[in-house]
């Protein structure tokens, strides 16, 4: 039986190292039994295409990537603002509903409520009814959970757990303990 | 035949009148001949559960309330930050997964890129490869779309455009004109 396939989303495709980090990660799915499968994988063909619909493009080679994996597993590491990315925000989506198991694991620990107040600058006030709102009176989240609950919901129908680590100074999107948490919870839901 | 039914996503969802904007998009949804659903439609029972149960709930209530809708009119208005809610782009990729019509609207018009840059406060520079990039070394896309790629791409293959206006001052979510054209553009895509 080949070996079940992981599609690896997360923000570091925006790094610039991107795909050094792709095959970082794909050779600790390999050392676990696992084939990795990295967006970048897929080249598009970029010859007289704009910019604009060479990223058109890239979704769906990426999408089409996702239906070929078994397993999922997101960098939730807080990008650009107190959330995940939204590129893979969606991928997990799209998984979930494809049934694939959505492993994730997250390389900041600082609650989210703690983030948000960050990202707003501090300019949050208790509202009369108790919740804590932004200066456009929108809600902040006090759940207790590590990010929005649609994304943290995933995972807890998914997989279970979602892995919470700090990174090291300056790996923040780079480190990959968490990651490798991911692997080992694989390993034990998937038969290899 | 029963009306199309149409999942209302969006961040509204954390505005102090929440319901309200519910009922106001629903009530849009009736007069173009839809019957919309919001994401607060179904009450969680919450007796005897901590908020973090109830936020898990709330997940696994709304991907039921996506399945029973033929049609998702998403609000990718960035919200705290230079992106769409993570809540919201993870819903439009489960939608499309299970082969929804997806359509979206946002109540900004500025570019991605500049929304990118304002986010990091300016700190941003061309790397050698000529690409913008962050203080850790991030591409910042440039691509033309109006939010990450994945987002976009979907809308692209599933409804074709995604309407993009500009709230005026003090309604940035509440704001319906880019909703109302969404509506407009279902009704010519979807047989009533």
């Amino acid at each position: 039986m080949p070996p079940k396939r992981i599609y690896l989303a997360g923000p570091e495709v925006f790094l610039r190292n991107a795909r050094e980090i792709g095959e970082q990660k794909k050779a600790r799915c390999k050392e676990h039994g696992f084939e990795g499968v990295f967006p970048l994988d897929n080249e598009v063909e970029v010859n007289g295409k704009s910019a604009r619909e060479i990223g058109l493009c890239i979704s769906g080679v990426n999408e089409d990537l996702i239906k070929t994996c078994d397993v999922v597993i997101a960098n939730l590491t807080p990008f650009r603002g107190p959330s995940a990315d939204v590129g893979t925000a969606y991928e997990i989506g799209f998984a979930h509903a494809l049934g694939k198991l959505v492993f994730a694991y997250t390389n900041v620990s600082a609650p989210f409520t703690e983030r948000t107040v960050k990202t707003l600058g501090g300019k949050v006030s208790w509202g009369g009814d108790g919740k804590l709102r932004d200066t456009q009176g929108m809600f902040i989240e006090e759940v207790e959970l590590t990010d929005n609950l649609m994304l943290e919901g995933c995972i807890h129908a998914s997989s279970k757990q979602l892995v919470v680590e700090d990174a090291p100074a300056g790996e923040l999107f780079t480190y990959l303990g968490g990651f490798e948490k991911c692997l080992k919870l694989v390993q034990e839901t998937v038969k290899i």
